[in-house]
């Protein structure tokens, strides 16, 4: 029989056990901090009806979408009326806007599933990606005091990441749009082109958003791209810093007023959530590509690793679901892509060693003994310890080796004297160490050892 | 603007939070006992090449199909060549060919995932579901025994799930095959025809199965029928009699034999791995419908609701990856179809009232003092319980209905009485009792309470 490669498409992410294990630990990690912080879970399924999918855009989107059709409707010539969701947002707005009678407001709700993008293949590309996004909906109105509590959420789940500092980075599409009306670019459009240009300074640099500002495109004069400049090169240093520097920004148009009054309460609120000053700071050339936002804005960057670009991202938004319901439903939300995180951290050699998920294998050192070996290994699982009994027997030292090679911390030994005794041999393959303990001692001594390592990893 | 209708494709299971928590814990409780046993976890793309994924089937399943295409695909008009998994088994066989060398044999995996399949639109149907499979794959062999770690598994995942009593039913298809055999029966193909038709002994009764065999497409004789029924209508109550009932049914052909050497290992495992003899027991109509199976099949019921049908089932089979591999992969797997289950111990009102993930709710009292509910919302995060601080101050008692309506147990009063002793107000929602406690004892004494509630649910 001819064989079939066997081979996935381009741009997934299929890993091996042991760095599936490590990835489940961030997901985990991730979920466990939005569930801290209140958040429910919510899941849709993959697939959406295209007009509700479509509402939206005609651009880059729907160019990267994967249609889908049945077999049936495939061989009657139907055009598809299904497709695969590209992002977590929409199927938000079509969840709130189906739902919203059975749901109470503010909505605070956590979504972290796969998403997916025709994108053209390429290295660090995906086209299956998971998302991990957390949204606060209002109904009518909802307090900008939410915008303050997202960077909370993302100092936890980033601290406890534990992968390396990081700095989370403000601004408010107010404020910016508010400046452009003062320098008398009152169009909303021509707004929203500046804004990307501008957004571009960390990556180009000053002189290069000068020229496009001053520019053909934009025509605007040498002074106007100069206050602009000064304003998106806006940093900040500390929490009192980031309130000066808004101190020296004045008064504007009511939008720009506003905009300032609420980074002022964002800022106020950031520091009493208890998120240290290291960890954030002003960048008013932050702007986010899309038009969605509407007032604050958030990247996250690791200070030590700028290459890899905002790990988080999100902003506040004026109204979630407007094709679909003509309730008013304000939002702030934050999205973390979860998968490109992984494979840019692993690039970056910023992922400790993998650890395995079993903690303990239970050798089998001669077969007459193998319910004993069973009986052990099920007073180990009813312990709450994962354990792998071997079931076939091999040489001890080719059971050893499996062990290591799996990431298999702790290997017991029951031979003969061991089972006369009543005692078992604890090979702890991760300290290296060798020792004996009676049966009935087993538990306590291995959830003692699994404890401290789990408080103090040694990799 | 025209608003589109929200609504999701028909088969799909979406769920309000609460029931998402209570079957984010179903999935929960299902891995955490595959770990236990020493699983490791996979996941694969939900995308595969056709070609990779309908190599083996031209019938039901292709017809079930769902296909995908980039937009770009589909401008151009081009068949698809990618397509949505619609079980786990295939992906397994292609991941464990692609990886083989990078993998340590027994592989032993679990995953859980959603699948895909073009079911025609029906109550209790699902067009996208999750899976929840382990398997055990050897190279060149695999041990008889793992045969019976299966069901420990089964046993500890439905213990563990508490819904009320079950019992996994064990067959070989070896005895099977071996018993037609020796009644004449040698032609693989009509076996397989016969074994599907005891298959529906529970459903349909003997009458409907004598009628089939000795009927036109069978054509065997009454005496030849009556033998497949005495057979197929042995059933034991207990270990013992289980043992009994297989040395009663004597010697037959080479296969025959084997079948009952090999079921004769599995349940002295079985109950080696300490699964009481209530919850499992020989069921010689069990046959599971798929050609794929060559040994050991499971099936599991709950007693009290056999209209569910099997919950978890699964068995032995001889080869895993031919279509993309020449290594010679025999395995052992079980699955349990998540979504389905769910939904059906719902319908059977089966499930216990939802709790919310948020544990605590910290209520505004007065504006003012926001800061110290934001203090000590993140103090009881960083102690680990999950807790929501309100941030829009309303009425006190608009404050409690919302905790009350989202599930959430304890409600945290801070006043300016309060705050003066250092002291809060809890008002425990699942009690209905209410008590002052001084800060520094909070997260003591809400721990103590959670702790308790894990123990002894009151539900």
């Amino acid at each position: 029989m001819a064989l079939t490669t066997a081979r996935t498409m381009p741009g997934v992410m299929e890993l091996l056990p042991l760095d599936q294990i490590a990835f489940q630990d961030m997901l985990d990690t991730i979920r466990r901090t939005y569930e801290r912080f209140g958040f429910l879970p919510i899941e849709t399924p993959v697939i959406e009806f295209t007009d509700v999918l479509l509402t939206k855009t005609g651009g880059e989107t729907e160019r990267q979408v994967y249609f889908v059709q049945s077999t049936g409707s495939l061989k009657q010539g139907d055009e598809p009326d299904l497709a695969l969701r590209f992002d977590l947002t929409v199927p938000l707005a079509r969840y709130v806007a189906e739902h919203e009678r059975s749901l109470s407001f503010p909505f605070r709700r956590y979504q972290m599933q796969r998403v997916y993008r025709g994108e053209s293949a390429q290295r660090g590309r995906f086209r299956e990606f998971y998302q991990a996004d957390i949204d606060v909906i209002g109904k009518d109105a909802l307090s900008i005091r939410y915008d303050a509590e997202l960077p909370a959420v993302i100092y936890s789940v980033f601290r406890d990441l534990k992968i390396g500092p990081f700095t989370i980075q403000l601004n408010n599409r107010k404020i910016m749009r508010g400046f452009f009306e003062g320098l008398g670019i009152t169009d909303g459009e021509q707004q929203t082109l500046v804004l990307r240009e501008v957004d571009k300074l960390d990556k180009r640099g000053a002189g290069h958003v000068r020229e496009t500002l001053t520019g053909e495109s934009f025509a605007l004069s040498a002074e106007v791209a100069q206050k602009i400049l000064d304003l998106v090169q806006i940093r900040s240093h500390g929490h009192d810093d980031a309130l000066a520097k808004l101190a020296t920004l004045g008064q504007g148009s009511d939008t720009f007023n506003q905009g300032i009054a609420e980074m002022h309460e964002v800022l106020t609120l950031i520091r009493a959530f208890g998120v240290p000053e290291s960890h954030y700071m002003l960048n008013l050339s932050i702007a986010r590509g899309l038009d969605y936002y509407t007032g604050t804005v958030y990247e996250t960057t690791l200070n030590d690793h700028p290459q890899i670009g905002s790990i988080c991202s999100g902003g506040r938004y004026e109204n979630l679901a407007t094709h679909y319901t003509k309730s008013h439903l304000p939002g702030v939300g934050i999205s973390i892509g979860a998968t490109r995180l992984f494979w840019q951290l692993r690039e970056a050699k910023l992922l400790g060693s993998a650890q395995s998920t079993v903690q303990v294998l239970v050798t089998q050192m001669e077969e007459a003994s193998l319910p004993i070996y069973l009986e052990l290994a099920m007073q180990l699982r009813n312990a709450g310890i994962n354990t792998e009994a071997v079931m076939e027997a091999s040489k001890l030292g080719k059971q050893f080796k499996y062990a290591d090679r799996a990431g298999i911390r702790f290997v017991l030994v029951l031979g003969p004297d061991e089972i006369a005794k009543g005692a078992v041999t604890v090979k702890d393959l991760r300290k290296e160490d060798q020792y004996e303990v009676l049966r009935g001692d087993l538990i306590k001594t291995l959830r003692v050892e699994l404890e401290q390592a789990a408080v103090m990893p040694l990799s």
